[in-house]
């Protein structure tokens, strides 16, 4: 293992930079680590503020009086080197530069700069996350880069090139119910880079679940090594960016990155069993579905759901991402005649309960009868239109809580495809609060559990 | 024109099986043609009742003493025959069939019962829509066939062989701002059928946009000749469920549709123009497009937003929906260098407005110069990612508030991409109602213009 584990357990974090100014990056990133409640000291430094947020600011690094572990550093590049020599001596050897305007910046003095400080860190034994990034989330010892990123953790490790993606990715998905071990904003990766982290995250025993945002790979060889070994253990979710010519010459003037081609990429994830998803909803979908079923059974698919149209296209979703819908057992067929009414229904698989979709305690004997049937591996619910439907209108909220409730005493898998809609906010959460994978539509759901399958299938091999 | 007029300007509606019970179909139908202030006589028909939500009930058809432009029939399937007597002895030539039971239960009754009321309806001149349908939505007369769907006339025709699949959209699009002209749920199509609507909707002056959603086609010649000879005028979005064997035999449960193969359709999609959709999204997202700039010039997209990661992403989807992004005049560049800072920047397109794409000045600057470049045809703006972003938080309201004026004084159409979270809930709203077309994410917004160019070419030929 390359990184210093004080990246991850620091005892001490100093802030370079810190400022009172509130449109300073200095000031926003004590503040969330104060809102962040980090359980260690914090070091504000700052040679021309006294006291910042309550706290006593040192005028630079060597004047603090205890070891420092993390030190995070905003400000302008030129003063970088000086910062840099200022923790060799101190005798710290964890680094984050927030700081941009390096190799990205696409002139000659970042990329000179950039070198310089390589040596610099090299000569002093400093390793360095950034520059040009957001630096660690780490909600368990309180570490945060914005206010709103609460100290909740769970079983997600992020890496993310791109301080933004990692902002978009983690405001989206925590609505949703994730919540992260770690979040690494990674940047330029000059020093330490993706490979390594990926490394930390395999041997990391809170983090379950691997994602990435990826621009550019500098050391390939090693990035496929390691991808090989932990995604055996571990799902490793990837979003390369940069695959295409618009996009790689973007990615470059972004991070510095020299992306790879699409065919390379397409190979690399056939050897090393990487999940490789398309962008930002791709990612959320996964990371879902593998938190809610870390390594469950999903061969085999029952849909359920109906009137009609809603389940004749979740059939066509499921073959088209290549799933098998499951043959159902006769005797799960007369059970569930003898619940349906003959018009409108169809007891095969797509289950189609017609009007009846919108009775619950008809929909829960169906959900039971398919969880019995020893040829069903997962069960797609869908909710019904929302509307009238013959009898009734369809109940958002007593399918949610339903499910909900049910979902506990089911011994498959049990995913929910509920359309984004006003009136379906709240029953959203009451899915996602008990743990059931929910997707707007049928394509999406299909897709994720396709995907599923194929990382289960790569895994069987070892 | 094989369509009687009535169907569309009805002067009177009959509801045979009006109900009183607020659980039963026939009260619903009553009830949302109320609530749609349907602008003709209304006449409740049933035996057992005097009075329904204030209206007068009529024993049958026949003791109504004026003229009656349509029937809906909610009662059982064998009571049709002799309603459909009677609407020939009262001279009613358009009916509309609600029941369930016939075909698409894959009985033998439920298809020889179909067969005799087709015979006894082409006797008695009586044109059908249905059985096993929800009939028309037309909201500039007044009729509904659910409560909440609003008397707001727009431009989009829809035809779904669902009913569920017609409410599951008509609920999402409008929440989005969509509007119809009118929209029929068409059933089993065992008389009217899917070419005879599409064919209406292109003559209709009032529809510029014509949506399906269709289970399977009737007569695959008629259905060819009518899409070629409208989708020159007008788009023409189709949803084809039922592609693939497991959507195709769940299908035909549904509507006792005959599906065709998926070389088939691709077939009839070459050769017709239409615009060919996988699901409910993406009918949404082309709908939006064409609303908003029905026959705009889209080759060459320029990317607006930052940082970084967010524009990378959508430079890359435009390249694997093959978008040229455009070059950008010398020009452009210099206006865009004075304006930009150095670092975390990019004056190529995409354009990467960095930590100023907080700053709404700047924004709006480089969205007019964008404007004025001659090689740009559209304009992708993309929200900033949910954080502090070096000098302050991207503000969604002031970008959406911003956009939704300077989109006014554009000669270039604007599309939007903004992530679907608790705080766009606001801003979205207001993108929609300055009429931009709002996408959750690049790829979805790529996609959409992608399709929408390949059907300008098509026009192009004619």
């Amino acid at each position: 293992m390359v990184i210093p584990k004080e990246f991850f357990n620091p005892k001490s974090v100093a802030i370079v930079g810190a400022s009172k100014d509130k449109t300073k990056p200095g000031h926003l990133l004590l503040y969330s680590l104060l809102k962040a409640k980090f359980k260690g000291k914090i070091y504000p430094v700052n040679p021309k503020a006294d006291k910042i947020l309550g706290l006593k600011v040192y005028k630079n690094l060597e004047v603090i009086p205890s070891k420092v572990s993390i030190v995070i550093v905003a400000t302008p590049a030129y003063t970088i080197p000086e910062i840099l020599e200022s923790c060799g001596r101190k005798n710290i050897g964890c680094c984050i530069i927030t700081t941009s305007g390096f190799s990205e910046s696409g002139t000659e003095e970042g990329k000179k700069l950039e070198t310089e400080i390589l040596n610099i860190a090299r000569r002093n034994n400093v390793r360095l996350i950034g520059p040009n990034c957001m630096g660690i989330y780490n909600p368990k010892v309180g570490m945060a880069f914005f206010p709103w990123q609460k100290p909740e953790p769970g079983p997600v490790g992020f890496i993310s090139q791109s301080g933004s993606i990692a902002s978009m990715f983690c405001t989206i998905s925590m609505e949703k119910g994730v919540r992260f071990s770690k979040v690494i904003s990674s940047g330029n990766e000059l020093d330490l880079n993706c490979a390594d982290f990926l490394e930390y995250f395999g041997e990391d025993p809170e983090t379950k679940i691997i994602l990435a945002y990826i621009e550019g790979v500098k050391d390939g060889r090693r990035f496929l090594d390691v991808a090989k070994k932990i995604s055996k253990e571990k799902p490793l979710i990837i979003w390369k960016a940069g695959l295409t010519s618009s996009g790689s010459k973007a990615a470059s003037s972004h991070t510095g990155s020299l992306t790879g081609l699409k065919h390379v990429w397409d190979a690399v994830v056939k050897q090393t069993g990487i999940i490789s998803v398309d962008g930002i909803e791709e990612l959320l979908d996964l990371t879902l579905m593998f938190m809610c079923y870390p390594s469950a059974k999903t061969e085999k698919v029952a849909i359920v759901g109906g009137p009609g149209g809603i389940v004749v296209s979740a059939a066509d979703a499921c073959d088209f991402s290549n799933l098998t819908l499951a043959k159902l057992e006769d005797e799960t067929m007369s059970k569930l005649k003898k619940i349906l009414p003959p018009a409108g229904t169809s007891v095969l698989n797509p289950v189609d309960l017609g009007f009846g979709s919108v009775e619950w305690k008809t929909y829960n004997q169906t959900l039971k009868f398919l969880d019995e049937d020893p040829n069903v591996d997962v069960i797609m619910a869908i909710a019904g239109a929302p509307t009238f439907l013959g009898k009734s209108f369809f109940k958002f909220d007593e399918f949610a809580k339903g499910l909900a409730k049910t979902s506990k005493t089911l011994k498959k898998p049990l995913i929910a495809v509920m359309p984004e809609i006003s009136q379906t906010q709240k029953p959203l959460k009451t899915l996602i609060k008990a743990g059931i994978p929910t997707y707007p539509t049928p394509i999406r759901a299909a897709k994720t559990l396709a995907k599923t399958l194929n990382y289960q299938k790569f895994k069987e091999k070892f």
